[in-house]
């Protein structure tokens, strides 16, 4: 018997043209790492307001464009608006370019030209080659990993740039600290705070080398108002720790023509430490070829849990809806199970895995009753995700949006509420019910929320209150609904009834 | 018989006039807080460089400066460049200011004129009346937690004003990241990163109030490029959570006249849970006379170890200087011995209290040798500290100036060396004497260090190489004189002989 092979179908380019917002790069079922090309440096503002072409970027990627800046570790995957695209990764023949350089003149920065047909996109693998320096680029990852395989075919010798500016929906100021560390001669770790849809991220990295750098420079392109007195150093130069808000590096290798460099990556939510000891536990390894293989197991596992019977191109359809499907919610916790939690403090997972990525006004409908369906484990670990996140609220509410340890707030409605009370009925009993019936009572009696204290005091939000008022008002009907349900299901009556009658309210639309 | 009481002696007030860089407030031995007014806003720089009026405010305090702008938790003590004022408090009257004001024209902000002729400053408190307000503010302090006791002796009804924008040494970008989270009506937490002195430096705090809150508002006065969906919320009132580069805050508590506030503001190099910890921990009670009592007996207990037999004038300059010798190093540590270490990770303290505050090029001569005589325990954790920082640091080697979780790099030599072999020599044992020369040899062979490959190789450091060279080459000399001695006591004598043949490089400058 031939083994089944349905990730053979998962075509990850479906989405990358246009306004699909999809990335071609690698990645594993709900992993937190997404290590994929970003195609352009389109800025979110250049401080005169918003640039509109900044949309066509929400996944970094745009499958028409010329050239490929970097590969950078963090993606997302569907959304309408966007961030992330953290530290990209370069590989570069000649002497290092700190700037990415314009599509229009590639030439000028450290970006390359690359030929189309040389793109492969895989589930859990991409490969391009970068027809400026002649180097064929390789992706693969673990859930907390990237794993690059780089061979440079060039006849100049090669190093690696990584820029930790570089961001999706980019402005500046958008970085408000960085710092790179140069551990040993395989072991540079590092993390970033970033400003933008999610307030206040921080990300760490831990990235290791398959070969020792043979000389590096970090920089930091910022004008300094004060200087200090670490310019006694020499800094530009084999200088091993550098921070501020434009840090750059360039690392070399000895690299000669023909040479592969096998970088990993790991990154964090916690510390330098944590992505470290991600990295060991995920990445011990120096095969590309395995870790690429492990990272197709993942998705045909997934793909395998379902056959269908129908023609090629309907199988490629399928299986892709499948994998976009899972790669939101991410995992956001160490191996550990340590997390960075709403409040900036860092937690322990007590029991479950921490999730974030909670786009939920887009996915409450559709993507987690598909979950609690076929993923009760996860959906039960992004149930109390959700709850952790209101412990830890300063507004003691359940997530609106979940951004990496942030509330970015976008979008209407509480739509948490919905999301586990479908858990509960469909019986996932892996969080405290009566916990969560609490916090989602709480969520839809937060007054100060659009709208909410005139919904409870009139039933309906005012349109002068929101610009989305029947909308909204339609939505927390819903959402009451849910909590009459799941009240129901507690046998708490009292609830149960009186947001039963709140549910109601969508009549006062009419 | 009479308690001795030789703290009475001390007056903080000592050194506060003109370039003495003593503050007057509130300390106790090796404490991490420092409560004390800040009488301007003079910044380091408004961007066009170097603002030399700065220097007269390396502690915060000018005696005859005619405002207070307000109180903060954490200052520096005799040094010759300065940072910090982290956290400034003051209570108000009337709409509460966000702004400092002038020293000109204070009704423009919220800092007030005060009545010299009120102003006391005894070990471990001090108190002032704020004559814009009619406000009494009395400050004492534990070794982690500020207490303020106000009261409002004005008609208006007061409030409290929070600036984490204000700093010593500031200038516009200092503060890269701030945060402020009212927990709940008596529980305000928050945190900010400087720049500057320190490059990047973390600093928590979680502040307790004896009244509820009964009004708030916290403020971002950047100028923001990006907005994103917190627009949705009414942020300027009663909004719990502000994070930016120009937070500022102010709380209403129903004062009345003749109604007092205690305010509690625990301080962590670790995290608001580390602060709230603190806090807890060392400030469970609200009797301001009771925390009073115990600052001024901690001074007490160390000034009666030493009995003079001088006239009161002389007894006041001793035991001053006494108290002027026990601010820093400082206590860089929670009390469950959790610490931010050089490689920005959090570490528990393994066995010992960490430190900070290394001023090492001033300190090795005295002020070292008076701490290993009088201090043995507390000199034991400072080397641990040293060694902790070694081991923590990019480069390996000892401190040059340990500045709260970063070394500043500022003035000459490896003076860390000299410390610990004094500890040794002494014949402290509270750490690893084998692990400590190979630290001390590590810094004294550190080649990119100033001068150091050339010194190692021409047994000087070359006056192109270095612009104090003949300064370094004498203290490199001295350095390695003691690391000579250092390792006779530990039997080395391979080191010992190398080391005291380097010694003698002084010779080479004549």
């Amino acid at each position: 018997c031939v083994a089944q092979e349905n990730a053979r179908y998962i075509n990850p380019f479906i989405g990358t043209d246009n306004m699909g917002h999809t990335f071609p790069g690698a990645v594993v079922p709900f992993g937190m790492v997404q290590l994929s090309p970003d195609t352009d440096t389109v800025p979110y503002s250049s401080g005169q307001g918003y640039n509109p072409d900044v949309y066509r970027y929400c996944a970094g990627y745009q499958y028409t464009d010329p050239t490929i800046v970097g590969f950078s570790h963090t993606h997302l995957h569907g959304t309408g608006h966007s961030d992330l695209g953290d530290f990209l990764l370069m590989p570069v023949t000649g002497e290092p370019k700190l700037n990415p350089g314009t599509a229009t003149y590639p030439e000028t920065g450290y970006r390359s030209r690359y030929d189309k047909n040389t793109e492969i996109a895989q589930a859990g693998y991409y490969a391009v080659t970068l027809t400026d320096y002649d180097i064929r680029a390789e992706l693969t990852t673990t859930p907390r990993v990237g794993i690059h395989q780089y061979t440079f075919n060039g006849e100049q010798p090669g190093a690696l740039i990584l820029d930790m500016v570089h961001g999706i929906y980019n402005y500046d100021g958008k970085v408000i600290w960085s710092s790179v560390r140069v551990v040993n001669d395989t072991l540079v770790t590092g993390y970033r705070q970033t400003n933008g849809w999610a307030r206040e991220r921080f990300i760490y990295f831990a990235m290791s080398f398959s070969r020792p750098i043979t000389e590096y420079s970090l920089r930091n392109e910022e004008k300094e108002i004060y200087g200090g007195f670490w310019r006694r150093w020499e800094m530009n130069r084999n200088f091993p720790e550098r921070s501020g808000r434009k840090v750059k590096a360039w690392f070399k290798f000895g690299l000669k023509q023909s040479d592969k460099l096998l970088v990993k990556m790991a990154i964090s939510p916690v510390s330098e430490q944590g992505a470290l000891l991600n990295l060991k536990s995920e990445a011990p390894h120096g095969s590309f070829g395995l870790y690429r293989a492990d990272a197709f197991r993942a998705w045909n596992t997934e793909a395998n849990r379902l056959t269908i019977d129908a023609g090629d191109e309907q199988k490629v359809v399928f299986y892709t809806a499948l994998y976009h499907s899972l790669i939101h919610p991410s995992i956001y916790a160490d191996v550990d199970g340590r997390y960075r939690g709403l409040d900036h403090e860092i937690h322990q997972g007590d029991g479950f895995t921490n999730y974030s990525i909670f786009s939920l006004w887009d996915t409450f409908r559709a993507l987690h009753p598909w979950l609690t369906l076929m993923y009760p484990g996860e959906a039960s670990d992004m149930v109390n995700s959700m709850l952790a996140h209101y412990d830890q609220s300063a507004h003691s509410i359940l997530p609106v949006w979940s951004h990496y340890a942030n509330d970015n707030w976008c979008m209407i409605g509480y739509h948490a509420v919905p999301v586990i009370a479908d858990a509960w009925v469909k019986g996932i009993r892996g969080f405290d019910g009566q916990k969560a019936l609490k916090a989602m009572v709480r969520s839809a009696s937060y007054r100060p929320y659009e709208g909410l204290g005139d919904y409870m005091d009139k039933g309906y939000v005012p349109a002068e209150k929101s610009g989305s008022s029947a909308s909204v008002t339609l939505e927390y009907a819903y959402d009451d609904y849910t909590i009459s349900r799941m009240a129901v299901a507690l046998g708490d009556s009292a609830i149960a009834q009186a947001f039963r009658t709140r549910s109601q309210n969508f009549e006062h639309l009419f």
